[in-house]
């Protein structure tokens, strides 16, 4: 059965390799403190610099979760206003993180399916959230937005790219603040989030903490950036989850980002066909521009049961459509782990059902 | 190489045909939000209960790392004085990290090496930390001194054991927060906090949330409990971790944890036989009651360097001093991971030295 979920998805085909070799290795019992952990974490921030054109102004950091980093970027970035652009239930969640922290959020919102081209940043944000994509409708942020909005502002902006990264090829002068986790399309298992900040974010956590404003403590801006100077965290992290994020980078660096990306773009194009082309079954996302390329919804209306039955029947398992649209969508990933064939396979199952 | 260092320490032995296991079923790629996650959450909850006896008005949570549950009980079970028992590294990082979240702790300090058997609680403090077993130094807390803190006061009592457990018998009347880390003597790979609570602790984060104090976002109490109710987490957690943990706890459990503590208190007692008879290395903690059973710190002055080369040469790797006592300490964990023999053979290859 392959796992269409968009995450935890399916997993990258050398994920179970790689974890016999750390086994043989000794890897999930080395100190977190040692030489050989440092180079782990040197090796995942090497490679990630590498496939994604990372410049050597972000640093790179280790958390649990992409739920982490929405709440450390709000603790460590934010005095009081944060302004988001909410257009699904986890750009919601940034901007309900950002309010139990106790901050003062704002926000503007599209239509599920929908995303935006632009956006009147209020003078008082401190941090404007962009998701990139949207896991819950299928809505992808067009890089000419991040333009727009770093036109009008000189305030931060924070990249949601969960679902999206490797795929996206971000100008990283575009935004300061960046993140993914590993169980959707580096095709890990979960337990590890990622977040790319640049010296900027530094600076405003530490303006932050001159005023006594409350940053957190081992997983501030600073703790994550004392340690990471050394390659280490501040914490015992999740040591096997790094050294897979390596591994996979390298995996990813091998088959070359280039080949990756149209690879994608192929495997995003057959399935838009083909729910183009379906009588009943319809991509949810209509604007071109805004349609995901690594998370596709298809509204299914009443066949999405029966349909979703039928591909099962074939090997393939959708992902359920997210909160109110369970009954009536299906969503199905377009990470590097699923093989174009697969996506053959799979185009051609909708069109004959 | 038997690793002996106290944390990332020796996997217990049945872990790696866990993970084959695990990745035969798919467990890596599931959702969070599957049946199959919630039974596995279940499994973990429900024997971890039988395993250490933990009442029905305690709750299991599961976040990122015990540095993570120092965060997480200050900012939900303290409105302003934490009061904290420190006598090394471990829990002097409890205190500091209060202070880091902008709370008024307090401290009583004892020599390294030294316990307390009781303490004087200040009116004002709404939640004692007792670290149960210091990692840094070995020491580790008589029963009585919990007793003792309990008769004092009626605030919240928070026991870290994150090096201790699964082999301390606690009397759950005693405290109200209680957590440790797999990656001690679980046996496990690293990345995995459990958090158990009771509902005083609830209750006071309610109380702090209905003043308005934050208590953080995703992960504070509110969150994780109203997520475990359905045997769920709020975000997307290291689920392979809380599989093993369901796993390991189930091999302790046909081992059985009153012969699992007898054989801890034979290998503890073999080292610290060897440790009390060997003319230049001695045990660091010299009062009975403070020696930790599953942490043995043995002071070894100049000897340090090539007791330690020595031991390596036998297959025995050391855990080096912590901290300050780097270059004239080691420490040797005593987890259900080593084995009755390898302890013998420590003991005997220390007599030798």
């Amino acid at each position: 059965m392959i796992n269409f979920a968009p995450g935890p998805s399916q997993l990258y085909p050398t994920v179970e390799n790689h974890v016999s070799q750390a086994f043989r290795d000794g890897i999930p019992s080395i100190a977190h403190r040692s030489k050989t952990f440092e180079a782990i974490y040197k090796g995942a921030d090497e490679k990630l610099r590498t496939l994604l054109g990372i410049p050597p102004r972000f640093h790179i950091f280790f958390v649990g979760s992409a739920s982490e980093i929405f709440e450390r970027s709000i603790q460590n970035l934010v005095r009081r206003h944060s302004f988001h652009l909410v257009n699904g239930a986890f750009s919601k969640r940034y901007f309900e993180i950002a309010r139990l922290l106790h901050k003062e959020p704002t926000k503007i919102e599209a239509e599920e399916g929908q995303g935006f081209r632009q956006a009147a940043v209020p003078k008082e944000a401190e941090l404007t959230a962009i998701t990139h994509n949207e896991t819950s409708t299928g809505v992808s942020a067009p890089m000419e937005l991040f333009a727009a909005v770093r036109r009008q502002t000189s305030a931060l902006i924070s990249a949601d790219a969960v679902s999206s990264l490797p795929y996206p090829a971000f100008d990283f002068t575009q935004f300061d603040s960046l993140f993914f986790s590993v169980q959707k399309a580096f095709g890990m298992p979960a337990g590890l989030g990622v977040w790319i900040v640049n010296d900027r974010c530094l600076e405003k956590a530490a303006e932050l903490e001159s005023e006594k404003v409350c940053t957190g403590s081992y997983h501030s801006l600073a703790s994550l950036q004392k340690h990471a100077l050394n390659f280490q965290t501040p914490e015992t992290p999740n040591v096997l989850g790094i050294y897979l994020l390596d591994k996979i980078a390298g995996d990813f660096l091998k088959k070359g980002i280039d080949v990756m990306r149209k690879e994608t773009e192929y495997k995003a194009d057959i399935l838009y066909q083909a729910l183009a082309k379906h009588g009943k079954i319809k991509a949810f996302v209509t604007e071109k521009d805004f349609q995901s390329q690594t998370v596709i919804v298809a509204d299914c209306g009443e066949e999405t049961e029966a349909l979703s039955s039928y591909l099962k029947s074939h090997g393939l398992q959708p992902g359920s459509g997210y909160g109110k649209f369970k009954k009536q969508q299906l969503r199905f990933a377009n990470f590097p782990a699923h093989r174009t064939e697969s996506f053959e396979r799979l185009a051609e199952k909708i069109m004959k059902y």
